[in-house]
């Protein structure tokens, strides 16, 4: 029973409890230690600062979390009788200064506060990391697309050929995507950007504590105004749940388009085999694993934010084991099954190589230029786009019938249909027809905003890449004064254990 | 075969496909006929502009639709054979204008682009009213925050007497959460302020149309600048579906607190009978509806979520069936409901009665006062918090014994205990132990940043209620701003209908 | 307050409630209405016949829910005062019967147990309706898996050709599948066959009703054991839930195999026009509608079933609003889906027409017949199989980097590579490496259980048809004995309301 | 690139496909290395039975697979380059048993029949062992319902007090509920028992191999009987996952019941301090941190559920990484989690202790009898039920606004509310008022069926009791089968190994 911390509590903890519940609870322990390490310095420095704990204390327990993160994680003792990473850090912390001495930092605090304060620095660190490697993705995106802008293929609709693009026009709005996925990472970093610490169990402290302090001392623009708040929400976890889920779904929707696009029968896209699986039967194999992976994740943290939204729903507006620790559960698998999925990302999107040739080809034959020849009726042939759109529709009907491919189609096919359907007979040029049909001069013809012209998309590269590299900015702004938040913290604190000596 | 638009299309729809995939797409064709109204006034107001159009088409246009607009959605007769609300209407404006006019508005445009816009501009609207309901709510939780900043009370965390708080001050916890929630939608309303028409079908358009034109006539700040994600991409909808889905799922915590302090074994809330309901045999039942009504939506709304986004996963990253429309056909129904939470949230706290006799007795005689007598070990007798927590912790212990309330604990017990766990006599002032046992002391003496004392709370009020005003002012604008820009189109759409008379 | 059936209330109740909770409650009256009159008859037959009321009201009351069945749910005139469906019923009654009569039938009963046993009811007969249509669905695949045993194609995993199959053969796989649908709905309907009726509130009742004999009127095989757990479970619901995402997600899996096999590219599958949809824009479109919707009713249905499971997460183990009614919601929503799922896919796969010639020609080029190459080192060669697939994988590259198909491979390229990777020379004969080649030969040949040769397929359709038909005969006898109890009790009904004249 | 296994792929894995995809597959080699050895024993026997390897080959390999099988998991280098436990285990078996002999059993099965093949082996130990100790669990309600027969609570609905109850009536009901919970697991486990092995990549084998035998080994009564649903379904797994969410959503409804009971303010349920947690802070508290569990667990469990269903949706009716393996990645997280929730919920109903006094004086003051009230005024007052709700409704009403509980409304107040409500005067004897008021009584006149009178509760245990009963010796019948097949294995795959010396 020496590990328990209640003497209200009479007996020891049932063993179903200590394995099912608590132990679980310390497998994350190495990668909450360095949080827990900064918080307990920076309320030691606010303590000494506003004179809450005597100097010489203050000094003993410096030098103790010094020794502690020097040590680091595998230096602490683990028993899961103790409930939880907080008890094992002070058991050894007591172990470490002394009882008495260990035993006063835990004043004006609560684990509620600083459970929730880790949650948020750890959640920090970790959107900052997916930001920079969701930068570089993006990055490689708009390389590549400004690589292509000139490759023209077909554009799908519903799967089937819809209009001539280009595959750089295609990465372009693949990129503008990731934009929005970093823009709400951002706004979650702003949401997250407030030090619970102080807010104690829920209601505070009589101590006349420095909450601007500590929250100074983690990196933290303030702290959160009401306590009971403080504790009992974790929005901002969800806000990046729900940001990490909508990136990944869509990152699968484009896997999805070159899984199909990979295949024999499409032929767009080909993968050099460093990405590609085999088969432990089939010799001929060459399984688009990594775009398989990227498909399956959007399920993946779906589920993860499913379960900590369920999690949550039905509990109280407080701290509590379900509201505060298992809706944070599947959190941090989240984010790093996010990290991995914009490294296959950036690695798959490096590494498709587009088959312009075929593409080419298909764009020619596959009749996605059939609505230049609507548009081509509407302005030479003076017909409503509803006529012109029947026509060509009748066009295409008797190529199909006849098995000719798109480039196929002359001049006579279109004025006999447009007889046909309008009672009209109209003059069309064979080259004015030949050119609707020819899916290179349809695409540079696209020159209306947000098409895909060449230069149009060289264009909207530019625009995104200097938004990329205004997020770029911001972020290394952030890290920085984060960095520079925790080593001032650091030297203080070393400082504090050595004035003591 | 009348209402078949394609003809390279040569069998009637199958009757399954009409029933159970078309016929439901036209359930929603009211909420939508305003928006597909704009959408093609500004698109006609652009060619137009740009000479796309021959003016006495345009001005035929605009009176046909000047009179369809006025008609309403009830006079546009709905043909499932025509698969969606655009055909119809789209059959409906030929049927007014004559077929060659009415067939001339689809130029250079696409279902896919309008769609988008559609739905974006129908979101906007959602939105902006869900932000007003919000903003009514919180000031209505404010306003009881204020009121009730004295009436102290049991503060729970795992739903156990913790620490004395006051109710204002959970109300103003509460009310900090909204905050948040507001935050978030009005960042989705940033997202989605872009406008997709002019994209086609996904690849632009060949014909010179001014797509910050029609973007002005619609109420945004500017075109999606790559087509393909215009038409591909509904991420704003699962931004806002997030942030409607944390809303609820957090006031259905708050549901969940009234709900069992509302229960006469709790008594610490009444509510009126008019937010109650009945039993059909238990005469004496006064059933909680509108609670579990808040508990069961974060449900609800979290299951639109995930069907949103599941419908999307394995889709590809351009315009289709269940990428665009199946994973929008929660959304709306997502908004209905979040919109009639934030009413019944605010019907709840308004008429929630704290029952502030029964309050002050629970936290009187529930130990929730505990920490405060180990705080004042710490002040007073030098004892290190960790000590004075076992000694407290073996003094509640000897309470429960005995079956003493908390506040019939006396210094004798305190001093007692404290040599048994420390081996030292300590001197206390029996006036000191019953004030930190004393709740309404206890409360008021949490004067640290955050924390309940009735002062601080009326601070942390008056920070969100300038916040709230705020939020008010921009949300406001950007409702002018909205109605300014419909305004204006609705009188160039007339003035072109007039002019070409 | 007439409509208040509460005298312990003394307030109307608030229109936010109406509007948001109890008029929803209403807009499924005319569904429930035919259960909630059978109910009421059989409680009226089990009261008149354990004399718990006297004669003469039991033929009022017969005689008032026969006219009342007869007119119908629109003659109920609705009030959302009155909470929900059962209290304007009995409002009805009490108008039709007199309010002396009408108030007598709801002894010994609840709400509670009303609503618990309607959700049955109504759930019976959706289950034994999606039951039907999915026998029927079953009957076409297998049908056309008959049709199509000998048709030639590649099968693929990783969407990377893999091994010849036939069409048929895929067919079956689906076929199998679709039973396991069937067992789980049929399991789920032994799940809900028990009568909750009579466990009133939660608690039983004090008087001496026959539980067994209403739960014979209304066609269970008998009641629900114990009172609480009869109103306070809904779990064959999300038994069934999970049943119908479950097959709806699986189908989704054949949709996208068919929206990947129907592109041009692949060439497989061609659909009749009466299946496919148009574009708005794109004249040469054929946009496959009802594939995508079935790819996106499993993200539906998986909605359905999180919402329905989140809504009850955190309730208490009784009746209550959340748990009884909000779990339920979208439970119907999901029936009609399933049904309307079962249909379409029926539709798609009695129109699916595979393309035999396509299917051949690309299985006999793509390489899916490697394994049988290897297969044949083994047996012929004496190689281990991991020795044989290495040396045919090199006989595969070599081809690629050649750009031979893998019909032009021959056996001098395999003596090559063996020679190569083994070291060995070996012999074969050059037509027994052109029969490995050929996938009809391969297909015929793979007559290991379970395998593709058309005599197996033909054997695996047999098998599952016997089973289909053993299933519908279960079916019919169940939608039997629920016609019989109905009618009974109808005919009992009305001789109660006769006899009392 | 030793580890590469195809010869067709020329490079080496990227080191993101390693680390991110390939790596994480091989944590779970560990629990999956029994069930792999025993696959491929099994195949090694029926290649051996049949002749497809020679003699010494086979012996060589038994000899190989029994000391890999006696070295365990950890003497397996793993390499992430080799793609997954499979050719890890392969290239494992090659070092032991030589390349030829190692090469030679891979003949006539591929990685997609034995990962499906490992799946359901693994499954359905998992479901038994689940099963036992569910059924332990519903003992021990079950026990503990018969103890509390007697003890007499208020019943709520809506967490209002709604008809007095016994404790033993509440458990009876849960254990009815687990009874289903069992059921459903003991039907997956059906659904599951067919063997896919042979069924190779999806397309079966030309090999003439024995399928019968390889399922008999391991323990299947027969095998799929088509090869591609064989390899492409994992509908057992959400058919398992679906009932271990429903049981594990249900039990958190208890958890909550007990959650609040516990609470001071209810005060009907005590538990010992060894299912309890501390605070750092506060002193006085007693934390239900098992409850707590039990009630988020259904959250991540919902979570896991849909993940699994969300990965598969979209995908290919065949098999693939997402449709395979990334479906299955939470289904063994689920499966640990629900035994830990089955063993904590037996440990917290084991040890709940239920407060005889403060139930029945709760139940005395509560107005929970009230019903029992308008009842006796249909039976000896000649009211309809309506008439005699609305009367005691108002007696309710009196003694809420005169403070008096529920036990001290007498024959006066309610002959006064039946005149001013109905205008009759009846007259009441007021023993009989006395005892219609008083729980004990109540309870005890609850005899219909189903109800809570003591004698039906141990009626209603009796009955579970011998389903429980029924459902363990199928139970012990299954595992007996399982583990004979395994010893059948292990001892005719010794007798290979040895008479091959």
């Amino acid at each position: 029973m020496e590990s328990k911390v209640s003497r209200r509590l009479t007996q020891p903890t049932a063993p179903e409890v200590c394995t099912h519940i608590y132990a679980p609870r310390l497998r994350d322990f190495g990668a909450g230690f360095g949080y827990l390490t900064d918080i307990n310095a920076a309320h030691l420095l606010m303590l000494h600062g506003t004179g809450l704990i005597p100097a010489d204390t203050a000094a003993t327990l410096a030098r103790a979390l010094v020794r502690i993160g020097q040590e680091g994680p595998d230096a602490v003792p683990l028993d899961p009788q103790r409930e939880d990473a907080y008890f094992n850090y002070e058991a050894r912390l007591m172990a470490v200064a002394g009882a008495d001495a260990g035993g006063r930092l835990h004043v004006a605090r609560s684990r509620n506060d600083i459970l929730a304060t880790q949650d948020r620095l750890r959640a920090r660190d970790a959107v900052l990391g997916l930001l920079d490697t969701l930068a570089d993705t993006r990055g490689v995106v708009l390389r590549q697309a400004v690589a292509h802008a000139d490759t023209v293929m077909p554009g799908y609709t519903h799967l089937q050929a819809a209009q001539p693009i280009t595959y750089g026009f295609y990465l372009a709005g693949v990129a503008q995507s990731m934009g929005r996925d970093m823009t709400r990472l951002r706004h979650a970093l702003a949401t997250l950007d407030a030090c619970p610490l102080g807010a104690g169990a829920l209601a505070g402290t009589a101590f006349p504590i420095d909450r601007a302090a500590t929250a100074r001392w983690l990196g933290f623009s303030g702290y959160v105004g009401n306590a009971l708040d403080a504790v009992a929400s974790r929005d901002f976890a969800w806000e990046i749940l729900a940001a990490v889920t909508i990136a990944t779904v869509t990152w699968g929707r484009v896997a999805q388009d070159l899984f199909v696009w990979a295949t024999p029968e499409f032929g767009l896209i080909d993968f050099p085999d460093s990405v590609a699986g085999t088969s432990s039967i089939m010799p001929q194999k060459k399984n688009p694993v990594a775009l398989e992976y990227l498909k399956g994740k959007g399920g993946h943290l779906l589920g993860l934010l499913t379960a900590s939204l369920a999690a949550l729903k039905g509990t109280h507006f407080t701290h509590s084991g379900d509201g505060s620790r298992e809706t944070m559960r599947g959190f941090w698998e989240a984010m790093v099954e996010a990290q991995r999925c914009a490294e296959v990302l950036r690695l798959v999107l490096e590494h498709a190589t587009p088959q312009p040739a075929t593409m080419l080809n298909r764009a020619r034959r596959d009749f996605s230029s059939a609505t230049d020849l609507a548009d081509m009726l509407v302005r030479d042939a003076g017909m409503s786009f509803r006529e012109a759109h029947h026509v060509v529709g009748a066009v295409v009907r008797e190529a199909l019938d006849r098995h000719l491919p798109a480039c196929e189609i002359d001049s006579t096919m279109v004025t006999r249909a447009a007889l046909a359907h309008t009672g009209r007979t109209i003059a069309l040029d064979a080259h004015v027809v030949a050119a609707c049909l020819d899916p290179v001069h349809g695409v540079a013809s696209r020159t209306a905003a947000g098409g895909p012209a060449p230069a149009l998309v060289r264009e909207q590269v530019e625009t995104q890449s200097a938004s990329l590299a205004a997020d770029r900015e911001a972020i290394t702004a952030q890290r920085g004064a984060v960095a520079a938040s925790r080593a001032a913290l650091k030297q203080a604190t070393e400082a504090l254990a050595g004035a003591a000596h």
